[in-house]
């Protein structure tokens, strides 16, 4: 039934709406989903791992285009710790990505930044910037702690 | 003599401002001065190249301690990228660091997102989030570009 809703119709009421949606786009290899996440504006910018850096909503676009053309991605967001700044929302997450269905430990795991912004449609995207863990784990030091290793 | 005026003293006007104090701090190796450079607030946060997180002043301070215990960093930003959300400013910035001054080509190349907050001290830093480029070198796609590579 949802996915016969217009787009239009989807409000992002929280930051953690607009992460939800952006993670479900990512797992079902949505790209209308995904263009309605971004805040439309030009210094949108996503940094994928391995060193590219896409900016604008043309790039940024584009790059999730080559991505959804190997199917959908089978990530997951863990560990996410929230800083609302007004009207700009700053996460840090990990994401637990399979890479590779046969190995024994199919995952790696990818730290992201993700920055959404409160527009009069609702909360948008406007910046994804991921990095590689190192040896296929991440690894976190902070004042108040989940764990000192995150998997 | 500036050196000897006290660290009050400084007030980071614009996001420009304390983006400048941050790299000349990284460049001094000036712990000091990098701690004044960051907000006050217990979800700051930087992640290093190499899949380490840091939230939380104390977290984020011990990781500048030790990296500076190396001495000084020969770091410079270039293709700088700003947006400007209200109080916050987000911005996407090339690091050539200097890895080895013995080889023929010394630098490495670094993707940075900084983003600063406007307090009533002025702007200050509440992320850095850096991932390595790849080979070497960072790879940009833009709707405006500056260049397709950047160095």
């Amino acid at each position: 039934m949802a996915s016969n809703e217009p787009q239009q119709a989807v409000l992002l009421a929280s930051p953690d709406d607009a992460e939800a949606a952006f993670y479900e786009a990512m797992q079902q290899g949505d790209l209308e989903k995904m263009r309605h996440i971004w805040a439309d504006e030009e210094d949108i910018a996503c940094v994928h791992p391995g060193g590219v850096r896409m900016i604008g909503p043309n790039a940024v676009y584009t790059s999730f285009e080559s991505l959804f053309a190997n199917g959908p991605v089978d990530v997951i967001a863990h560990h996410v710790r929230r800083q609302l700044l007004g009207t700009v929302a700053i996460h840090h997450v990990v994401e637990r990505v399979r890479v590779n269905a046969d190995d024994e430990d199919p995952y790696g795991y990818v730290l992201a930044t993700n920055v959404f912004y409160q527009t009069p449609e609702g909360w948008r995207m406007v910046l994804h910037h991921t990095s590689p863990g190192q040896g296929g784990q991440v690894r976190e030091v902070m004042d108040t702690p989940f764990s000192s290793t995150l998997h």
